[in-house]
């Protein structure tokens, strides 16, 4: 067996904490099909030294890169060769594509089967100065992401491309809550896993505290998100905003301790997906003991079904104790 | 000729726009020399999954992780073995160092000569959550760095260890001020290096318009800090801070606007080195026609010579316009 082997098997082995033994396809088949997308991204982006708009707009209205426009093809690549992923939608063709079901009758009705919603390549704005950007994928039970309850959204990963390539995989199960697993796994050039650490999200007393305010623009137009800004720079927290919600979600979750946020008002509407982002974003937050919730509703963000591809929100997202500040905050 | 070769001339060739025929040594070695040492820092970090701490404190009382270490022993090697750096000094151990002269009395007397000022690895705090980082590198004509005036630092390199390898090189020789270089260049994994743009820090208008407050906690004290930021963010600004010096600089040079500031005040006191961080950024800010300021005196960070490798400030660069502004708020 190679050392790639070997290492996605111990991988699969350490996932299996939060599974059981009732989901060997999701951690022997589905998550290292997700991580080998993530590794040709991030060689494609090694190379991307000309990073050039590719002329046409995604649906949403973005500007795609080049480098987007590969990472889609690499995870639809990784999907299609992927027998039980079913059914599968990204932020650059967010339409739900169901796969074509074997001809034999009665032959998928038992196995397990997945549907994958996912962003290829999330922050694009910080992709020419050469700052940390990612991926972001959702793994949902069963044939479709869409009208289900968000618990059977069963796993997440995000992947991050910066220094070196690292990615974060949460899984819960219902039935399983208390074994969920929120891990940090660096990928290397060759394709092989090295499990770095559990991520949790504390909310013991630390010396240093993170914010990570997006969206700021919002508050010269609120005033409570104006004040909550002053009260973290009167009460010295440390700012690390990127701008890039995979590197700014993830800086928290290795540090143990941190709040981001992304508030909406009548002038900055709501920007993040949330079937390609906030829902993914959510479950890796709450697997590492954080909270994750709706900045205009204050519910978590995984209490509402997913309805349609296009609906989007804002976020608030970290350690607890923070996000129950700005929450008392914002929503008074 | 390797394709390494013919692209390192070619970018010798582009660098000679700043020099005319007067420095070869520079072009085709010394600053060859430190973008090797760049690339064999971006493997190391590339592999570097478990960023521990190696136990030993710098001088300045930073914890000094293995990739630090790292990466001041390859630029070491680099200098060492480049005939015309003659001196060099670096963060991780801040005593110029002359190397070794020939014992051929006069050999050395008309070459070329250059002393180094450098930080190996700059943003360890932003390491672990895999965000972009940097090297910071100073070139010196002449023997030292010390007691020189400042318009003798000819050259300064930034790498940016992101998705990608990219480094920014800027050469301005006194004599050619008007033929200053600013360029952004790709580094591949085989060694080889891409031209990727001349940088420039435009005064015109745009639509969006960045700034990335260091040192957020000093405004918890200095009304004028406070007043600059809720002006950024009343006038609806688009902040990007990743806390790594090299990535926020690196930033607007890419956007071709732009401000970075990091104010000092009674509690936050001044963290920037001059040798080792502020006059190569402030040479790389002005090359790119941009300013670099102190807030303190509100002189150009290039106008006072360096007595003292210990010497710290803060700082204020980027788009010309902007630095003037914030100078009339901070300094009235």
């Amino acid at each position: 067996m190679s050392s790639q082997d070997e290492s996605a098997q111990r991988l699969a082995q350490n996932l299996r904490r939060a599974t059981g033994d009732a989901n060997p396809a999701l951690t022997s088949f589905v998550i290292p099909a997700l991580l080998r997308g993530i590794g040709r991204t991030a060689t494609a982006l090694r190379a991307a030294h000309s990073v050039e708009k590719a002329g046409s707009d995604n649906v949403f209205g973005d500007a795609q890169l080049n480098v987007d426009v590969l990472a889609e093809r690499f995870f639809r690549d990784e999907v299609a060769a992927c027998p039980a992923i079913v059914a599968a939608s990204s932020e650059e063709d967010p339409v739900e594509q169901q796969k074509q079901q074997s001809t034999t009758p009665g032959d998928n009705d038992n196995a397990e089967t997945y549907a994958v919603a996912f962003d290829p390549l999330d922050g694009s704005s910080i992709i020419a100065p050469n700052w940390s950007v990612g991926s972001i994928l959702g793994i949902w039970a069963g044939r479709s992401a869409l009208h289900q309850n968000p618990s059977r959204q069963i796993a997440a990963v995000l992947g991050v491309y910066g220094p070196r390539t690292t990615v974060v995989i949460a899984v819960r199960v219902p039935g399983r809550e208390d074994s969920a697993v929120c891990l940090e796994v660096g990928v290397s050039d060759s394709g092989s896993y090295e499990i770095i650490r559990d991520l949790t999200l504390k909310n013991t007393e630390t010396k240093t505290r993170y914010f990570a305010p997006a969206n700021l623009r919002a508050a010269s137009e609120d005033a409570r998100y104006m004040a909550l800004v002053t009260q973290y720079i009167t009460e010295r927290y440390t700012l690390r905003y990127s701008g890039g919600l995979v590197p700014d979600v993830v800086h928290a979750l290795v540090k143990g301790h941190g709040v981001y946020l992304s508030p909406v008002t009548a002038g900055s509407k709501a920007k993040l997906r949330r079937a390609f982002e906030l829902l993914p974003v959510a479950l890796v937050v709450e697997c590492a003991g954080g909270l994750a919730i709706d900045p205009v509703t204050g519910r978590r963000i995984l209490e509402t079904p997913l309805k349609d591809l296009d609906e989007t929100a804002g976020l608030v997202c970290g350690t607890a104790t923070e996000v129950e500040k700005v929450k008392a905050t914002l929503l008074g």
